[in-house]
């Protein structure tokens, strides 16, 4: 499967007076994640895969993450991203952010491919597009 | 077991470019609503209790959650919050997000509580207070 | 000048390293006051008034704060907001921070009433409403 | 003077209904360009550069910002960022943000060099190092 992989600079804004990462920025780390994965799979950014797909985007339905590490500002982290499986309207991303080489955090996703308008509650799953599928599982 | 109970506006700037909410916000509602369940059954707020208890606060382990509707800015939203299940040094959190009575997101969280300094990797988990325990029990 | 008042609890999360608020969490509360400002002005929420007035917005095309005192976690703190002054197509709002009766920030805004779209730099300003500057006007 | 320039991608969850980015956000990128701006300067990061001059942080006293063109999801914007001003313990900071080689948007900070725990709000201004002001100077 595709891996997408960034580096992130964990700042001093995205940390709580503990003076560790206040954890919803993983969350804001994971989405920009995902949507790089598939920037990276369709070769175009995800203005525009939204509108060459025609679809109105890939929320999430389902995330469960595991915090092994504490990450503090100043420290440099990486985020490693691929799909690890497939359904007709939607698909799961596994995230792992490792510090120094060793894995501080750990996320999973499942998000749905979907049309229609989610801010009228109207929005509903559409089948994945054949070669989103095909350019995700490339090595 | 006890259980708070907040309101929580969804504004504008908590919302993505497809309207609804940005879910990493959901995360931040719920991180205050573990704190202010705790300052409701201890009777402090946090700063408070960070140092009546002696401790160094009570980061996240594991956290899972399920988004079953959209949200959008100008909903109020109520968060219920509860705890679940005490360990020795750890605790599950159970929040429960509704709008027009129906539930829109459930989130589930393990925390630890830990003493030492979390931002040089320090921290370890020390023995819940059994007077929380008590007060957190409490229907 | 209608005066909006809003109480705002700051969150561990709104919080840095240092124990205290993260000032960009102040842009976060005021661009929520200026909308609630409006929304009691007009009756209605951000959502309605949108379509009711057939615009795109009220972005900022200037901000200014002053930062007097800071403020941490478990602070609740008073929020009153109010427009300053009317032209043509924009207003400005000024926002004042209490804590204990304290001014512990001032924020000052220039915004637009647009049309448009703004994502696609289409969006240009139009004259704002008579009843919006009535509304705002009323002691 | 020196200056520090950082490539931003703005994010999907940076941004708000109207597509455009969410203004509080700039701020949040302000603020990590002057960490990053002070960084350069000493060589080392910010974790490093607390202790070794054995300060507490360098808060805001007063910002301006002014909004001439809106970026969006997508945008690769470049921030340049430089300090204007030295007086005896504080520092004027001015950062310009641009957009396909357009100034998009214009922040100017002041900020303290101070000494003290900012949560007991006991912390005061202490001079500016003298080799920080050398290094931010040279071109």
């Amino acid at each position: 499967m595709l891996v997408n992989t960034r580096l992130v600079r964990i700042e001093w804004g995205d940390c709580d007076p503990a003076g560790i990462i206040y954890y919803p920025r993983y969350f804001a780390f994971f989405d920009a994640s995902t949507s790089a994965l598939i920037e990276r799979a369709l070769g175009m950014n995800k203005r525009d895969y939204l509108k060459k797909y025609d679809f109105d985007g890939h929320p999430l339905v389902n995330t469960h993450c595991r915090f092994l590490l504490p990450t503090r500002f100043g420290d440099d982290v990486v985020i490693e991203s691929t799909v690890t499986q497939f359904r007709r309207s939607s698909f799961d991303v596994r995230h792992q952010l490792t510090k120094d080489g060793t894995v501080a955090v750990e996320g999973f996703e499942t998000r749905v491919w979907v049309k229609g308008d989610p801010a009228r509650g109207q929005m509903k799953g559409v089948p994945l597009p054949r070669d989103l599928i095909e350019r995700l599982s490339r090595g």
